[in-house]
């Protein structure tokens, strides 16, 4: 057993970390006040500033870009497509980079490694044709266009993925799609041009084998973007979550993945990475928000003493470390086991992880906001979206009781 | 001991709610989208809705009007301005007309009891001179104008209320003011036309008797409304909160409440019924989550069962129950207190519902919001306001960490 | 709605208090240092010291005797068994004095109001022939003898009280009984001469009506006390609660209460006035911890100040000021619904009750035991015994679980 | 990064599970149903039962015995004292081993690695002459005696160490002991010969320069153990807990571990390692208790249903599991810290463990006790002994709230 970083990941993490720290963090309030701005006066808040691009330039300059590409499936991708070293990073090492990315809303962006284009990367690198590759997940790894993923439906429990109710008919050498997918993250920018609908195509079927995933093109007929969704009040732009109509949307049958009713098949395999990284991106938000809290409590007076000799304040400032600690061990432990296991020996392992720290992201983000004050609450620090995030990967990728469910499953399995 | 309602709380707090169940509740979705609406198209989303005006009709003609008039203090504006039964309620009585208000976030601005005009009202029906009253108070019960409250600054901890810094300097007849202050609520409305400021006059004074109270009409010149702030995210169009900066500030010294240097002295009296008020809507509010809560749960379908049949759910919604039924007691006994000992002897209660209310209900609010999955984070049900609303009581009127302080320090006295 | 105490509740809780305070705190160390003594010598801890029975006929001379016996039920006996006023007390008065009676864990014995033979005699009280009543009420009214009540077994889950196995079948004039009953408390005393058993009668009646209540003298033949169980580690002298095993015991049917097969109708009606008595003696049990927590926050000193001072501390008092003034308002007012609703109507009352006061008086006490360092887990404070206590009442009369159970069952019945 | 287990860590690990699963578990039962036998008819529950004596001499035949010497300071012990290998673990291996021997009370004395004779050996081993070590250390690690550590005192906050009253005086060639110990762990037992005894030298001297460290045979005139101490109302025979006077004792000066008012150097050494050990037990404790909340779960039936089926049960397994991993990584990468960066780079996470397991433990077995109903507080189970063990630990070797102190104060200064 050995807790000391790879060198590689200790490399790469520490100049993400320069990175996000230097390039990014001091361009954040500006930004946000910009998007403020543009929101309040009836402008375009979804084109992302040209601020991204000049950063994604600078990044890409240092290797810094598609760091998430996974080793062992990189086929040229990462030495093409400028990711460090021209070979991908094991779950583990990526991980240590993650937290870095999580640091900044816009760093996961301006990396090229932001949720939910990673995972369609992913899905694109494993199991798409060539052609598939070519026309979506070039650009895609170029950083010209943007993906989302069309899964969660407003009319069913989507934690119970099985029940859902769009469909992907094949008719011939076409599919044709109808339904509602909202929470399509990513659905928000006018560069999203490409959506992975997860559609019903065989009822009768097996539960886990009537579901087919389509690459569907956001400019195909009968597609429609109905609204944008807030998420506790905000629409975290340039991206956002979309609720998106499909009627009578008909695509190449060519654009299915992998083959009809094996949607679960590819979830299973992308869902694994996808949890870890939103996990660690917490932990370095969680990180983050400690970080403010403890600037916070030296300097910020209040009857006549700083913050951090009043009450329980100190204390309060103990269990956040201990609380960010534990849980960054869980996860990149989770991380090695997908490396070591595989997504069926790591299903406990990864569930643990999503529920254990997006609960924990939410009470440091809160904790730091309370010693902020009317501050913690407001657009002036990063904090309240911070804790926006935290609190809907409570219910994205499966809300904490599903996961709790397969966790004790397991665990009463062995006894049984 | 009796926890029946008296038959006139009863009576009230029942036709409340059937007004906020049958004519507010419905249009709720409706004003939400158009104000989305408003704010997504650049349009003006801080003007009421001409159906805020028509309910105000409408609550006023069935007597449901400034319910909030205490008791004792209604100098004949409880009949004038259509109170029902013409005569001011206890605490105690209010308190449960205040639960049934804070079911819906528009039901306080209909019935003219939304805060923080209630607590400016009360401040010049108790301590404003008849022309104050006849200027300002008048129009305010009579929904004409609204009003803000000028106390928290951004750059002193201002849950030590001695440490403001913005100042009102009396210079011969008239008072010059100076300083920045945020979170003024009601200050987004075009309609609110009068601040309350608190400011330091008196450097050298006891630290109680240092700040004055000064009226200062909205288009004095050198005030200025920098921004209005979010929090979570949210505007809370049409009242809002906004940041305003005061320079040179010049309004006549008969514009100061009660006498210089006696801000503290009014504050006190001021801040028991608000507190009550607050924590009593928040009731309502966590009763309404509560209720939607089990709505979903026996409405919605996952892994072939409602949602109140999996996990941990019925327990979770009877932690919830509990949880609230605990919280409503221990305001109506501080309402209670407020009416039989006054703001001296219920200063350990009040601060006592302060800390446990605020918490319970983002508590029992996010337990709703879990059980709707995505929805629940959404704009589609007002579970994601009412979080905020929650969340931000734990810092406005004294953050918890303060009135545990006070209720420590009484306790720890018993034994001194 | 009035949250002051009854005059006949104010001067008797006041009352007992004092007695509590003056007569039975001061000699408490001695007791269990005596208790110790006798247990580590392999004397007999069982016979209660001869102190009880002084402080019994000291409590008696004043009134403080039977003061639970309910109002309306009391048929002379309050009278004749010296219940001060000679008249029984409502739910909701009794409650204000149960609360100090559990200050102290000898003075429920002292006031003969301990359970379970405040639960055993209302039982005999309500449903009891006059022979039953005769033979054993007026000897445990009398204080001369005590009871315990034999429910629970080991080898099924007996929250659910219909799967209990121990059988007590009609056979012409007498009831057999066989079985094995645990967690009988009040047995250990060698004073304790009666037992109400509930076993099946009738197992292919209806769930709820197929066990029957009996009446089984200690000494009957077959009935044999196996071992005195530990709770926690403690044994609770001089009552103690045991494992007893009940083989081929014979008494006549004239011992059965209110019919065969009738228990559940029995049990109902006992139920809800021992839980709020358990719930209100543990608020006065947090209490006196709070009380203990407060004056060891301002007589110890570490690194150069008083506890109270240092840290988390003050926050955590405050913490538990809040948590019990809430439960006692909540327990309060289930036994208002007790006396105005009726056991039905309370259901949901005393349900919330006994899954809110526990864990309540867990935590308080729990923080006690922290602010006391290592003297808190000794027997040098009353903190360890008053933890055992809250903890085990989260499993007796029912599991926090099953109450959940039933909170949320009426609360989605709304809805349905 | 590396989170497999070193091949010697995991193959003692797993032989030091099969001994306790195969040799101690079952006869845990039977050893406790002896102890309370002994206790309840005035017996001797303090000498160890023969069976403690063939179970260590099967441990030591296997070369499971001393396995806590620590790597680097064997001085050939290890190989002497039967240490499997010959050599000493470092602390993250012997860290997988301890968590073994947590599942049981009995494993630690049966492998000769219980606290605190396994702290005091390291001293010895550590600090102590060559005459120290022949007469104390070498019997120790032959299991022939035992020993205390008398540090903590009644009559101060012990958890600031530097308040210790009691003196140890140096007058010519002896050292003059006065003053009163308690919680000191191990003197119950006939077997514990030596106290390792921590007074006040020098009350002039720097606040971490005052005290001594002296061996002080037991024998030793003016030496009296006053009374064993119950801990939560356990005697935890056969080691137990002493408080102990000391008067006028008298100890050849050539007693003084390293040297007069050097005892804070040592004690910072000696803390460290016995902390992992402490939380590693704890974690093996843990384990244990969901193993028996797990095995409970499934085979207990009610309400038609397996406990797992009910309710929250599923869910709160699930926490706990993912609980107990999260703090076993904590646990292990603090001895990790301990291995690489010594006691004085560890400080922050020996802390962290310290504060975060006991509370994990407490919860965890907690949840088993109420999985079990009444059998989970009873002896039946070795359940309450676990959760005091835990609730224990949350005062022993410095209290939550003062490594709540010492981790906030390092977070903070990373800002100052």
């Amino acid at each position: 057993m050995d807790f000391s970083p790879s060198p590689r990941a200790a490399e790469l993490s520490r100049r993400v970390r320069a990175f996000v720290e230097t390039e990014i963090e001091p361009v954040e309030p500006g930004y946000q006040q910009e998007i403020t701005r543009l929101r309040e006066s009836g402008g375009d808040a979804w084109t992302p500033l040209p601020l991204v691009a000049e950063l994604q330039a600078k990044a890409r300059a240092q290797g810094l870009w598609n760091l998430f590409l996974p080793a062992g499936h990189e086929a040229g991708y990462a030495e093409r497509f400028g990711t460090d070293g021209g070979v991908g990073l094991s779950n583990l090492d990526y991980a240590a980079v993650a937290e870095q990315t999580g640091r900044s809303f816009l760093a996961p962006l301006v990396l090229n490694c932001n949720a939910p284009d990673t995972g369609n990367m992913e899905v694109l690198l494993k199991y798409g044709t060539d052609e598939q590759r070519a026309t979506w997940l070039e650009p895609l790894l170029d950083g010209r266009i943007r993906s989302a993923f069309c899964m969660t439906e407003p009319d069913v429990a989507s934690s119970d993925a099985t029940t859902m109710e769009a469909t992907a008919v094949v008719e011939g050498d076409e599919v044709v799609i109808n339904g509602r997918k909202w929470w399509s993250t990513g659905a928000g920018s006018p560069d999203c041009k490409i959506f992975v609908f997860m559609g019903l195509t065989d009822p009768e079927a097996d539960r886990h084998s009537r579901h087919t995933m389509v690459l569907v093109p956001r400019d195909t007929p009968g597609v429609r973007i109905e609204r944008k969704l807030t998420a506790m009040g905000m629409y975290d732009e340039p991206l956002g979550h979309a609720d998106i109509s499909f009627t009578d949307v008909r695509v190449p049958a060519s654009n299915i993945l992998l083959g009809p009713d094996r949607a679960f098949e590819i979830a299973q395999g992308r869902l694994g990475p996808g949890r870890v990284h939103h996990c660690m991106r917490l932990i370095g938000l969680a990180e983050r928000a400690l970080e403010l809290a403890c600037r916070r409590a030296i300097s910020r007076v209040a009857f006549g003493r700083p913050l951090a000799k009043l009450g329980g304040n100190a204390e309060r400032i103990a269990d956040a470390r201990i609380a960010i600690d534990q849980a960054r061990l869980l996860v990149l432990h989770a991380a090695w086991m997908l490396d070591t296991e595989g997504p069926r020996g790591s299903l406990a392992a990864v569930s643990q992880i999503k529920v254990a720290v997006p609960t924990m992201a939410q009470q440091v983000i809160d904790m730091a906001i309370q010693m902020h004050g009317g501050a913690g609450v407001s657009e002036d620090f990063p904090l309240a979206a911070a804790w926006t995030s935290a609190r809907t990967l409570r219910l994205a990728d499966g809300p904490d009781e599903v996961h709790r469910g397969v966790i004790a499953k397991l665990e009463l399995k062995k006894y049984l």
